[in-house]
């Protein structure tokens, strides 16, 4: 079967069923509506790159399932160079987008992760989880499908549990059960690319145990099921994308969306975990050990664009960007390094016995720290080297930018002799864009915070090993325990 | 005579003739414009300040010239005392509006500046520049007048002097002299706090030779002066200022704009340069010297406003702020060494003959660098602390939080347990603002860029002597030279 | 009274009961032997430096007490300018030597110190306190006399109070009282400069309460008073300054030492608490204040010899200095960063009724993490830009260079061209004894540790300040408490 | 065949020539000589570990060449699987020694990197120099040689190429020609584990064009051959290796050594690059490709020592070890850092026609960058866990330890309640040694300076690629080109 186009994509969104609210109102088509179109034009471009020959080495891969050519991000990732093409992607879309495009890759996580939990979950209870999620896994291959994922709660009082909460709302949950499926109530937040896809995969948003599971699921549901609201979060300087103009000088775009279940009805063959909380912390530890090893090649990638973008814009004030090579160097030093270290999770990972690749968590938790810091970095050495125009936007808007009374006063100030004054503006934008607008991703939080990651660190290293190493290099002839209390 | 006060304040902006655009359109009363009335409202709170009992001995001082209390930005700083408070009022300001009132510390520096160097002119020249400026001094102080001040030029071609480029309309210069004054033409570009300013304090933008001298200008003009048209710049997120709702949940705020003179005829009495370009090296240098030493204070100030926002951010969360008492330290750590290292300039300054301090330029220049440097850490800590809520605003807009359909479900999503879903959501916009929004000030390239500050800071340093140091220590019997070429 | 010469200072040393040890060795003279006489050099050239024009200014002053002229190390700093010549002191003393010159500061400090908080004791409980330190201060100042000081005792059981403890030994303590005097037990650790100090100044380690109060002790004893054995520590490379050549190619050093106390007596006239627990907290938060605030200068004073020495290490190895600039700034910023924090702390701080000045405890101590971390770099960047021959030392022994037989061979290999294989050499090990030999100075450590420095720092902050300005920069409503258990 | 043990090695370094000289002397025996007998005993721990079970995985493999067991240090590595053992190889060596074990990897390298430069100059100029080497590695393998590496010649004015020094000495050169072989003079400096090693593996220095020809060598020599004299560097505290005692508290060790060749003459079959200069750019770029990526290791693997020394040092303080967990994580973090990135590097590597795998230049070159700061950090950590005690080894001599007199009460003092005095003391010597001391490795410029890393880094990266993604992102219509000048 021959692999989607960008009109197969664009002519499903416009099919769905709109639920997706921003701004107070509902949009009607979000290819079109100019808060989302960005998100989809970001999300068909990867869609592209599939058929131009320059990246299908990337964006295609063979099913393992049928021996198929299948989209990339529908693959079962069942070897260590089949992962780094998750890195791979990531980097390039960056590349392509400037930014996240998370409708890619989550769901396809997602995938990978619950195909190595229900084969152990039906092996251990007798479950059909892993049979249902196959055939599941067939039709996201064979249709191509954009498969957003979901694992963030509201969750409510950080102290409590989800059980122990006055508003159980706070937590997607199990509202209901019946033979045929289940009920979901709860809300989901921060949820990359609900816009751009057209299915969203739940996943358990923490470790639970038997109090807490009715808030044990993991299933799919179309992005437009009934029941389901969707709003998108309002970001930096997100007006823009209203108006007209180069304030925001690119056609792509990122998104980030409440999703609020009033009584969802999901049928068993989409469900994949119901209830079995001792399954919850392996889904969470795979999932985070994939998710992290590869989100590095996600801010190099757009570290990328940034060393792009400051070379540039040193030339359009008039410099050579050699000018400023130890801090160019920096940023690639920043960007190889989430990219690297992310490859060496993956190298150091494991097979697992369904078949699929897990990354190795003690290194991909390392990555997560890089990523939550790294990339400040990278954006403060990018506006050092833009110059004052870039720090904060600091010049006039597009509509007093054409003003025919100081329009060409202003256009005279932005000329810096290189180029015209309207691409020193669009670049000047652009740096605004990728490290205080609109484009700047949630490297800090996204994919789990850097103090959750610091904690696996901890938990996952070698301590005592390390402590005997120590011992028996300085011939201490005794144990030094820790202190009593 | 009695201090002004606010309303003084305001009507005095509200009598000015309207000449500032932003979106392509005039704004008719800056107090009340969505676009400005919050940077009004920021110097406002300044005028108050030194009425208040708790604050008016870091707001007003007593004039040198007169004996009479006055406010003290339109003081003369004679010792490294009255320095000091430069700095304290600075971080003050901070405190009271989150933000930068620039309005309240440029045109104040420049007139310190101005007024070593006037006397200079004066006794070399003999010129009678420093009683012109002395008789703006009484009436500043006299009027308590909120003068901005500007330096920077378009520039244009920056491998250009000023003469050489193309457009001589890219740095301010004197078009025509007679002898009852000079026209300016050209622009001067992010210039803050215009908005809320009654009066412009214009300093040249560099050191410049001979044949620049027709850009060696310093005056001060009426900022409704005729032929001057301002153009405020485009920040982010600034739309959110139009709209109602907590999207941007503070009062105060920031403005830059771009001063675009067209033909403006300055009288010889508000004159205080025009063409002695011998001392331009001096005006730069003081200015800078004084200036840096006292903008640590700012981004402390700043910074304060983010460790405390960061700590309720962490309750709203439902976790206790000390969970993150190390990232709370670090962020202190920043703060306090930005301010401490600006009193160690001021500290190591000197009393210029002409009766003003002058602050010691290397010590000021490392603070530059760590003005453009620490800040970024501290909003990084401060995102850290407060979660993925904070990071890129990751939630509804204010229309979305009152929609009625769906927007008790985004309130209930919102609520943490320890206080209600609007303080939550205005901690959390607080936050965007001050790390990702509208309130973020230029501590890059505000006050010159930190590669300048470095090169300053090798041309200041000790090199010879430090190696006469390690020669000596090291016993060394010859002299080791730099190789040839 | 003329001030005392090198000579005055040596005959007194060499007057001096032997009771220093090191290698198992009693030291005869500690002006000649080679453990020792690098560390009286060095303090012999603070001597010699109130003789010297060029640094009378730094090295003298004027007795508050007499008027006569007397050594600075001596004085009491009763405002902010001359709390400054601490730090300018201390800073040149490292250009002088290169390292730390104990003995010159902890007594200067410990008198200072006690000078207010025996003033507060009088004033409260009617002792007479003061009045004995007054008179040995006339007679410190008169005499010129170099007076350590020791704060640190060996502690034991760091979970255990100094009573706790199985081992009394572990804090020094009063053992017996009588009418005359008092006599001490137990041991400070890690004392610098004791070899080439005439008086040791102690002073408790710790802030305690009354079941400690046998530990709270201030008083000086002669350094070789009867009863006090004195071990020196071994440092890195310190065998290298028992032997010839230039592999320690100073003359001058550092040296720390315990202190093992077997009941000495001390005479009331020399004892200033003993035993009065409820002024440890002062005492402490005095030392440290005014203490943390100077050290930045040290470590700037080291600094500054270590980008000398890169400079001219650069040039040794054929390259121009000027390659290495920002490496060379990055390094100034990190020298003038702890020296103008320090200032910063003095600036800030405060007149005590006694009439000592005492500097800020919070910036002082945001000063001691910098001193903690900076040098670290400082020390990296030195041997980054000394190259492969600096960084541990990576070349034979000076007995291999004057090696009959292949010494020639190993001089053509260390000579590069613009200097002496010899001079090239000198500075190699110049860097070594920096960076990584017996030059390095306690910066971790020494006058406390980072950690308790970070929590001095939370203490005294203004977390509830800055979390108001935080409510009201929001437009808060409500109070956001720190969460219940 | 069997794989050697550690009595055949050591055998074999006993039946050697004495050439090794350190302090002025020769060294009869260095299997005994308390200046090496560390370093080999370091090696024979390699050796020992082929035959531990479970560490035989990393250090036994099966040849390529012969099908048979070979110790890993002389295999091929073919795949990026077996590159990996390289680094788990080092990083365990450090568990197994504490500090660098360099007879162990440079030859090793030396070998992979000529495997496939020989092969292509055979391939190109039909030269023998493969099948010569083959020879070689199959006589290495089977007898499981230790050979050292040495490329660093003595170098001389560094902006002067070899053939215009003023002294030829400088660089190792090929002095005469014959049918039967080479001869060679001049220098090798700062060499690695040569004391430890049977034989040296040389090569070229840089990449050298036509004029320097003879300077472009690469070959095999036995360590003790006729006309070779070695000079062992005098490292940091490296005295307190001929002493007995703990103050080295190691049985391991490292070395680094001058390497003086008069006229050594070399037969050609060891002789595998003799003047093919156009090969010298290929020998550089691979060796560091590879030896960058796997040097990461070695930080990562001392890093664990310290990890493990900090928490045992903390309790020997009397303090649990989790009270520094964040910077025991922060340890961990760099050392997990260097290590995955350098697997990065090998997994984005590629395979050579002639059958070795090449690590991929930019990732290995970002790596170093790392490895030449990071450590740095991890020390400091290291210090700071550890306490006063650690920083400069901050106690008396093993000798006054054990002094009949006051021995005793300095063990009372070093006693801290949770191990006994000499376990205490054992334990901050070790970490002295392994921040300050002995042990410390050349992580800066061993390897290759951070400078050098970071040019390749800058050739190496997609520059112009990076543009052209921003240049599409921003919708620019236009080039945006350097300035001309």
């Amino acid at each position: 079967m021959a692999l989607r186009t960008r009109e197969d994509y664009l002519s499903a969104l416009r099919r769905m069923r709109p639920n997706i609210h921003k701004f107070g109102k509902l949009i009607e088509d979000v290819t079109t509506h100019p808060a989302t179109r960005r998100v989809v034009e970001s999300h068909a471009r990867g869609i592209d790159a599939a058929h131009d020959p320059a990246l299908a080495g990337i964006f295609r891969t063979t099913s393992s399932l049928t021996g198929q050519p299948i989209h990339r991000y529908t693959s079962l990732m069942t070897s260590p160079e089949e992962m780094v093409f998750n890195s791979k992607l990531k980097r390039e879309m960056y590349h392509l987008t400037g930014t996240c495009t998370g409708g890619l890759c989550v769901g396809w996580n997602g995938l990978n992760v619950m195909w190595s939990v229900t084969h152990e979950m039906d092996e251990s209870q007798g479950t059909q989880y892993h049979e249902r999620l196959k055939q599941y896994a067939l039709r996201m291959q064979e249709k191509g499908l954009l498969v957003a994922g979901a694992l963030t709660d509201a969750k409510g009082n950080r102290a409590l549990k989800p059980h122990q909460q006055a508003d159980p709302y706070t937590n997607l949950h199990i509202a209901e059960r019946s033979k045929d499926g289940i009920v979901l109530r709860g809300a989901k937040l921060m949820i990359c690319g609900t816009a751009a896809a057209e299915e969203i995969f739940l996943l358990p948003g923490s470790v639970y145990r038997e109090e807490d599971r009715d808030f044990c699921v993991a299933c799919v549901v179309p992005r437009d099921i009934e029941g389901l609201t969707i709003v998108e979060a309002r970001r930096p300087s997100d007006e823009r994308e209203l108006a007209e103009g180069f304030d925001i000088p690119t056609e792509t775009g990122i998104s980030q969306a409440y999703l609020l279940f009033q009584d969802v009805f999901v049928p068993n063959e989409r469900v994949f975990l119901a209830g079995e909380h001792k399954h919850t912390a392996d889904i969470i530890a795979r999932f985070t050990a994939t998710y992290r090893a590869c989100i590095g090649a996600c801010v190099a990638g757009q570290g990328d664009v940034m060393v792009g973008a400051a070379a540039l814009m040193a030339r359009a004030n008039g410099l050579s960007s050699k000018t400023f090579r130890d801090k160019l160097v920096q940023m690639e030093v920043n960007n190889e390094t989430t990219f690297a270290t992310g490859l060496g999770a993956i190298l150091l990972g494991r097979r697992h016995p369904s078949g699929v690749w897990v990354a190795d968590s003690l290194t991909a938790h390392v990555n997560k720290v890089h990523v939550a810091t790294l990339p400040y970095e990278t954006k403060r050495l990018c506006q050092e080297i833009g110059g004052g125009i870039v720090e904060t936007g600091c010049f006039p808007s597009y509509q007093d930018f054409v003003n025919p009374e100081y329009g060409p006063l202003i256009q005279r100030c932005l000329k810096a002799g290189n180029c015209s004054a309207e691409t020193r503006a669009r670049l000047a934008r652009l740096i605004e864009w990728l490290t205080i607008g609109a484009g700047v991703p949630g490297c800090m939080h996204g994919g789990g915070s850097p103090d959750g990651a610091r904690q696996v660190v901890f938990a996952t290293s070698s301590l005592k090993q390390y402590t005997e190493y120590a011992s028996k290099i300085a011939g201490l002839e005794e144990e030094v325990p820790e202190p009593a209390k």
